[in-house]
């Protein structure tokens, strides 16, 4: 490793003119190694980053926008050229060039550099290179400091603990990066962890912790880390503010050339010469006195999307109490009164950040005596709800086109949008706290997270209700439907948790009482014990007594056909980005649904078939499973044949019924695939029933049902393997099917019927299966005079029909992926059974995700390619499709588009998420065409400080 | 279709010289369009089937060597062009050679083609294609015979009943083939089948069959068919011999250019220019007297292989009575004294035979009135004993080289010659019968199948004797081992069943005496109840008394190391066959073993190392199984590793045993796989003995049962997935391992350990279980001070692993393919449960062959070629092999060769199968890349009449 020990030299050397003459136009132009942020003209370069740095660039671009970041400079990758160049030297021009840039800050910050009476200007040295890598220098805040200033900044922030903390960091991090005292090999401890090791086992009594250090502790510390280093380099720590930004600059170069740095580079092919530049900027402070503090903010409303300004802020304090959520911070909008001016500039910055992002932003900002400093920007994390009205309102502001709009909305968090609701007009709202998490709950209440707990497993609706969540909490939180806290706001632990786990959340509702002892909590004087109910609305932050979860407007709208409904905003922003989807995607997206109502609300989604009809989901409802088991005991072909008479009429009535609802529509029909010990009781008593209703001995049933046993029931006798061995079972299913197909026909109604055979694993099963259903179909379509469009396809669930799609392919009419047997097949996995081990493979990352809900692309995914592109080959325009629970996952959704398929099926709730998929994924794959990003512009996060 | 109507036109032109010029050579020289069996030079042409089709070139080249086949002549394939390019006219010259053909015929059988007086010369036509194809004409036998000459062959053989037999069929072919009297589009039945239905039912009384037809019976049939021709075609049935022979010529041409043959040409890219040739041979007769016959023969023993003519002769019979088995012929030699003439001619045509095909061959004859004729000869079906005798035999007298002597050994039965044997010193022969299917057999003996069957079912070894099979007989002849019978021969049913199901059995023992009555067989004297013991031996022929059945030579010679049976012929032939195979193989032979004794037992018949060891199967043994359960009751990672600690030793033990054993060879050892319930007691009464073993409460252990339930254990928590949950089972395991690998190593003996994980599917399931690996072998070696080389490597079982094989072989250091599991993964089919669709799957030819049998080439090879590209594109030097059951099936083995896989492993007893294999496949792999021919010469079967 290179020593760090150096100083930065000046070198009295001009500008190497064969190396300049290689880089930018602006660079040639002058040696200008120094640019200021929003004072020299960053926009005359171009693309700033080769030149600036990525950090460097984005700074010097919101400098240029008009944005308040802290004054500062960026010292450019040419320099750190030059120093490579010339053994470590740098340009002569450099100092005053250093020089001019301090000034600047001294001057917009009224404070000098190293100044010890008054507040000192202290400065962030960065490095900054075009693209981030391990190895190069961490962040250097708070320089500037010394035994002199750190009293100064102890006096303006009235706050010695604060100072002497500020300092004893410093010391620290500039005592590793730039002067190198940091573990060597075969140490076990960084050489400062040690230090404060020993410093905290003399105070032992004291048990003192990090966050815990007084003042006189940190000079204390402040004092042994000077020593150490003095030992440790043989030189003492450097006072001077200038030599430490110096020093701060040259580690900054060195670095780039740090082993890891190179081998980074190596690995991913950066040229050693880009260099990286290095950025200074004034440190701010929110704890000067009442006229400062810190705040976050979302320039629109994060849960509902509303077009208003929405944060909160703590006075005279910097910005990681916001997060620590001790205090709880007022709403931004009570600056108005209180800090007007920096309010109206806070307003000024909402507007640019949405002009130059064209996004929603959430910011970290301080202000400082008054003066408003924007510390970082990114754009804001939002519910779906927010998500789709913000997109939807930003095309109307012609900020974004609709394909951005599209893109921008999260498909796995669509369902929000179709997620119970408080039911408003019969509620009753008690307290009004911090709206910390979207989404409505209700649930009996529950002050205690073990009871919680319990609560839930006995299958109890719990609303989590305490002062603040604490970390023993967290692991139970999931359990509940919601979390109601009386202080924090949209920054505590218990909205993070809230919103990652996707629960509604209602925080600071500071007018609750909570009784530990007695177990209950009052609200606006009244009073509710554990076990009653109580509702929150985690996006407008009320809290209802009683249970009153509502069907959301999209819902009731869509599926129940309420006007009222369909008038809200939400349902017909929904209805847009439907419309926007439709116009955009090229796969179709169907639904798996084995009756009629299911089949309507799918088509009220949008859904333009049946992907999945399960004959055999028919089979376990009331008389009709007797008839089944009838079926299964009987011991010949012809006991078999007179129970199926008997099913027919059934089955085919739930056709004429779901055929009817599709209204044309095509259906895919799976043909019987469960094994049969399934529809077979199984205690003694349910066997004395059934040989009392059937007249068969008790022994006989039992040994059926013993005969039925299988090991391994997942691979056993069921799909058409069934239907092989009885094929009277596959008849009577055709009959039904094209019986109901022509009663309906005859009905002016079109039926497009697409039987598949299930669990096909060589082609000769699928022929076998298929010459059946062709038999059936033209005895009947004789029977009825009538001619119906069909299709006799197959179900790709086992490897094996993967392997030999293009057989197949040579007689199937279309091809579906039952992903979820063929996951199981596929990984060797028994979804079942897999309890045992999920925890500890998800703990070790061997799943990147479950793969039964996202598709095992590598795996599952490889055997799909392989299946589509043999299938393509025997027969190109052959229909395939999706219908395992993967079709409504929409990284599934994007690599079955990916694919190629045709369609995905899913569950009709997830036909939405599955249309804003595929209509995501046609939208990323025309921009990929065209060479444009697929990120909407502006959209990475900037940190500022 | 082409009208089969027209007689045969000859006409005036000459040979066309353009379609003659592109022609060969011989055909050019004259226009001679008819070649004479032995009399023509058809050796001057070269390549004979482009003129005389298959059929034709195997006549003159038997022929030529001096085969007595029956005379005859072929008609070229030129003819059949320019039959087809003079629209069904033949060239003048054609009539007058067939006339010269004729007369040779006559000559030598020294009869008249046509005569009605004296014996008839009667023909058989053919039509001989280069390669046979459908819709091309069948074999007319039988051509000559009508109303005149009928009565003469009836008078010749004394045998009305035949001679009316032979005419009625005759008109039946020629009626269909070459006057077209055959069902019409839409018609149910063939006409002349409904004329034999019609005559049966009037005669419905006399309930007849086919073969009861009498003479009488056959003469009314024949005047029907004639009065069915005349309707039909409008023309009466050719009484002329000679328009009846250029008829069937004018056909055989005609039916070249059939619908059905000419679309297979297409498919199969077959010039319609090559034409059909049309053979003509005289029939001859073994039912004309004493000095006639028809018989059967080998030209060396079938079943043990020794040089010496082997087979069975009826006098006054055609062939067909032979196979019929109700008259028991006499061994052949029997000849030698009756009819010492032709039995020295069959000597010669043995000779000639052998010389010629190089072969072993088993020939059908006729003599009729003392001259031999030779009616087919085909490689001769022969045991595996007799095959790797005739093999070596062979070699020795330079028919063959040592290559083809091992591509001879049938592999898939080479465990016969590991079968028992009888103990014949301590045996009493009681009777000799026909030796029909090679092995030893003893077995409580029953007559009646069904309860042969039901103590079969019951256990006990049973030994089915019986007069003859019958057809009823078949279904449970296979729960036999071996079958004993009074009458008929090796070609019985009995004997064909037998060999075919490879069961010993001994026919025709005639001295034997059945009493169905009282259920007993007396044999010598001596008589035997049902559920005594008798043996037989089917290669010897002899029954003996008692249950005298013994290990193979082989076994006592290589296993026990039996001095005497390493002597034996058998054995020697064994060893020098295995020699071979080491010189001509690529791929190595590992075995499957768990225990010094096994290993032992393979190493011996060759093994080069244990390509699985299963850790798994130690732990149900003994005491070690209460440990097991400890360890899976421990509530905790303490409990579950102090019971593993106890587990140590033993498997510790168990490696020691097996390291020693292998004396220096590799051992790949999979580490511990099954599900954990297998170890688990499941009765109450078992669960509380464990209880008061271990301490622990019933109940406890109920809940633990009850919690290791799984729905489908196949694809549950097993393999790797419970080292990763359970890391400190790796650890054990691999402790044992690296700890007896240390203590074998200190005695001077070399150990290779190849660690194995199991039911690896991720990456990252595999690095995790390496690591454990690397880390206590690293322990081990430490504490042990001894360096140890060794290898972690994975198993290949489901088709995940296979499908990321590149990923996978960034890491581990070999692979190896577990294709029972990856069998049912790959099918989506549970071994054990496929019982209840296995046969309809067989009987739908749904599955070419059980999968678990032999491997699935097209779906689980493809996974195992894709895993083995990329593997190889990965790290090509990575060692690959197999350790499914499919290691020791031959088919399997040649597809792992083609693979290019390092080794296969398997049971040890099927170590010799898979190193005859491996050697076969290479064997054939070198002959392939030389263009040389796999079959050996004269491998093809030759029906001659």
């Amino acid at each position: 490793m290179t020593s760090k020990k150096q100083t930065l030299k000046i070198a009295a050397e001009p500008t190497d003119q064969k190396r300049a003459a290689t880089k930018t136009a602006a660079a040639r132009k002058a040696a200008n190694y120094v640019y200021v942020l929003g004072v020299d003209k960053a926009d005359d370069i171009g693309d700033l980053k080769p030149l600036f740095g990525r950090q460097g660039a984005s700074l010097a671009d919101m400098a240029l926008v008009g944005l308040p970041v802290p004054p500062g400079f960026t010292i450019t990758t040419e320099a750190c050229a030059y120093y490579h160049a010339h053994r470590g030297s740098c340009p002569t021009v450099l100092e005053s060039q250093i020089n001019a840039g301090l000034a600047n800050m001294e001057k917009i910050m009224g404070r000098k550099f190293g100044d010890a009476k008054g507040f000192p200007l202290l400065v962030a040295v960065r490095s900054s290179a075009r693209v981030p890598m391990p190895g190069m220098m961490d962040t250097i805040l708070n320089l500037g400091l010394n035994d002199d200033t750190v009293q100064a900044l102890a006096a303006a922030t009235k706050n010695e603990r604060f100072a002497w903390d500020c300092y004893r960091r410093f010391i620290q991090i500039y005592g590793d990066v730039v002067m190198g005292v940091e573990k060597r090999d075969g140490e076990d401890h960084e050489p400062f962890e040690t230090v404060i090791e020993q410093f905290k086992n003399e105070h032992h009594d004291r048990g003192i912790f990090d966050s815990e250090l007084t003042a006189a502790d940190n000079q204390e510390l402040v004092k042994r880390f000077k020593d150490l280093v003095r030992q440790f380099t043989g030189k003492p720590f450097p006072t001077d503010p200038w030599e430490q930004l110096m020093g701060a600059v040259g580690a900054a170069f060195r670095l780039w050339m740090n082993e890891r740095a190179i081998a980074y580079r190596h690995k991913h092919n950066i040229s050693d010469e880009w260099g990286t530049a290095v950025s200074v900027q004034a440190m701010v402070y929110g704890n000067t006195g009442e006229t400062s503090g810190s705040g976050v903010a979302f320039t629109r409303n994060p849960f509902d999307g509303a077009n208003e300004f929405h944060g909160e802020f703590l006075t005279n304090a910097q910005g990681e109490e916001v997060f620590f959520g001790v205090r709880t911070p007022e709403p931004i909008n009570s600056l108005k009164q209180r800090m007007p001016k920096p309010f109206a500039e806070l307003l000024k910055v909402r507007q640019t950040l949405e002009k130059h992002f064209r996004n929603m932003q959430d910011i970290e900002f301080t202000i400082q005596d008054g003066k408003v400093f924007l510390l970082q920007t990114r754009n804001g994390k939002r519910s779906a709800t927010a998500a789709l009205r913000i997109s939807m309102d930003m095309v109307k502001e012609k900020l974004i086109d609709w394909e951005t709009a599209v893109l921008r909305v999260p498909a796995d968090q669509l369902d929000q949008l179709l997620s119970p609701i408080i039911e408003t007009k019969k509620a009753r709202g008690l307290a009004k706290g911090v709206p910390a998490s979207p989404g409505a709950a209700s649930g009996k209440i529950y002050l205690n997270i073990d009871r919680a707990v319990a609560a839930a497993e006995n299958g109890e609706k719990v609303l989590f209700v305490c002062k603040e969540v604490s970390c023993n909490d967290l692991c139970g939180v999931d359990a509940a439907a919601g979390i109601l806290t009386t202080r924090g706001g949209i920054a505590s632990i218990a909205a993070l948790m809230a919103r990652r786990l996707g629960k509604a959340c209602v925080c600071g509702a500071s007018t609750m009482a909570i009784d530990y002892d007695k177990r209950t909590v009052t609200l606006s004087g009244e009073t509710f014990k554990e076990g009653d109910f109580l509702s929150i609305d985690g996006t407008s932050g009320i809290v209802y007594a009683g249970n009153l979860v509502a069907p959301s407007e999209v819902v009731t709208g869509l599926l129940h056909g309420d006007k009222a409904a369909q008038k809200t905003e939400k349902c017909k922003n929904f209805l847009q980005l439907m419309q926007w989807c439709a116009k955009a995607t090229r796969m179709q997206v169907r639904t798996n649904a084995d009756d009629p109502e299911q089949t309507a609300n799918a088509m009220a989604f949008g859904a333009t078939g049946i992907g999945l009809a399960r004959t055999d989901h028919m089979f376990f409802e009331g008389a009709r499973v007797d008839l089944m088991r009838e079926m299964i005991l009987a011991t010949n072909e012809a006991g078999r044949r007179k129970a199926l008479a008997k099913l027919l009429p059934y089955q085919r009535a739930d056709f004429v019924g779901i055929f009817k609802t599709l209204n044309g529509l095509p259906i895919v029909v799976r043909l019987f695939d469960p094994p049969l010990h399934e529809f077979m009781p199984h205690t003694n008593e349910q066997i004395r029933d059934l040989s009392k209703k059937l007249g068969i001995k008790v022994e006989a049933i039992q040994q059926r049902v013993a005969q039925l046993h299988e090991f391994n029931p997942m691979l056993g006798h069921r799909g058409c393997r069934l239907g092989i061995v009885y094929p009277e079972i596959t008849e009577m299913q055709t009959r039904a099917i094209f019986e109901a197909a022509a009663d309906v026909s005859k009905l002016k109604i079109k039926v497009q019927p697409q039987v598949m055979i299930p669990m096909v694993g060589f082609k000769k099963e699928f022929d076998l299966q298929a010459a059946i259903v062709h038999r059936v179909a033209r005895e009947v379509m004789a029977e009825k005079k009538i001619k119906i469009t069909y299709h006799v396809g197959v179900l790709i669930e086992v490897p094996r029909s993967a392997l030999t799609a293009d057989e197949i392919a040579q007689t199937a009419d279309f091809f579906s992926f039952g992903t979820n047997d063929l996951t199981q097949t596929t990984l060797g996995i028994s979804r079942d059974d897999m309890g045992s081990f999920l925890t500890p493979y998800t703990d070790n990352e061997i799943f990147r995700a479950n793969p039964f809900a996202s598709l095992d692309t590598t795996g599952v995914g490889q055997l799909m390619e392989i299946a589509v592109a043999k299938v393509r080959r025997t027969r190109p325009g052959i229909k395939l499709g999706i219908c395992g629970e993967h079709g409504g996952d929409p990284d599934s959704v994007k690599f079955c588009h990916k694919l190629g398929l045709d369609y995905v099926s899913c569950s009709p709730y997830r036909v939405p998420i599955a249309r804003l998929a595929a209509a995501q994924a046609a939208i990323e794959d025309k921009r990929r065409s065209q060479g444009l990003s697929l990120a909407p512009p502006g959209s990475q996060a900037s940190r500022i400080m």
